[in-house]
């Protein structure tokens, strides 16, 4: 597996996301990593991320769902481009659906995997299946769909 | 407007969720309030939950639409069977699947503006439509499907 994560490949101005931005000193900092076909997360939720006390909360879930689909889209996005991974003009995505089924109750004591597969990449939209399995069991499955950034996020985040 | 919010009827057993637990020091504790056929929150989400510099994570949208959703859905299934809030078997709804679709990226240095309404009320299903606006726009909508709380939660978190 690829040792350095997708999400360190972002340039800085692109690292301040809470979910997976490696400047965020408060946020979730998920790193994703890239393997031919596949994406793989790893991520051990903090116990006050719970819904229900022994449970992981739902939008903890849709959160890593979210940023291991666009750093799974990002990471696509340059294989099919035939680049390296962080080459310029960035390839940086934002999530314009995301639509996520619980399947079970996730459990909070356990390492949750994400993995994530590319459904449709075409233009400027990928579609990301990622499945999140804990103790080996798939809890819950998310369907993200992203764009390249907007320009207009881009302007403003200078 | 009801001046409690549905989030402060919870049982101290319910009230450990990041979202919206009101015993949750280190969680979000958003609160919904409950009028006639429709839910209202309000929101401000603190710098860190950013997505680019300026603009809301997406994964907290999802959050707090989220957890508007279900409270939405206790607060409705109650009227619904004509039971004051709170009342005894406490009705408590889990997520099923979320869907949020980001139609504008939303500005950070707004409060959120969260409108809940009831599609579909059903047997232990309910299904709750939530937009998001920040300064008067639509930024953000989500179709939250939840259910009564399984009866294996509630033992597990005892």
């Amino acid at each position: 597996m690829e040792k350095k994560a997708i999400q360190d490949y972002y340039s800085d101005q692109m690292s301040h996301c809470y979910g997976c931005g490696r400047l965020n000193d408060l946020g979730l900092k998920i790193k994703s990593y890239w393997k031919e076909n596949e994406s793989i997360a790893i991520f051990k939720p903090k116990p006050h991320y719970t819904a229900f006390p022994g449970f992981v909360y739902g939008g903890l879930i849709a959160s890593i769902i979210d940023c291991h689909g666009t750093g799974t889209a990002a990471a696509a996005a340059y294989e099919f481009e035939g680049r390296d991974m962080g080459s310029e003009p960035e390839l940086r995505y934002v999530t314009a659906s995301i639509h996520v089924k619980y399947i079970k109750p996730t459990p909070i004591d356990a390492e949750l995997l994400l993995k994530g597969k590319v459904k449709e990449i075409k233009g400027r939209k990928v579609i990301v299946e990622v499945k999140l399995f804990a103790k080996e069991e798939l809890c819950a499955q998310g369907e993200v769909v992203v764009v390249k950034i907007p320009e207009n996020m881009i302007l403003k985040s200078n």
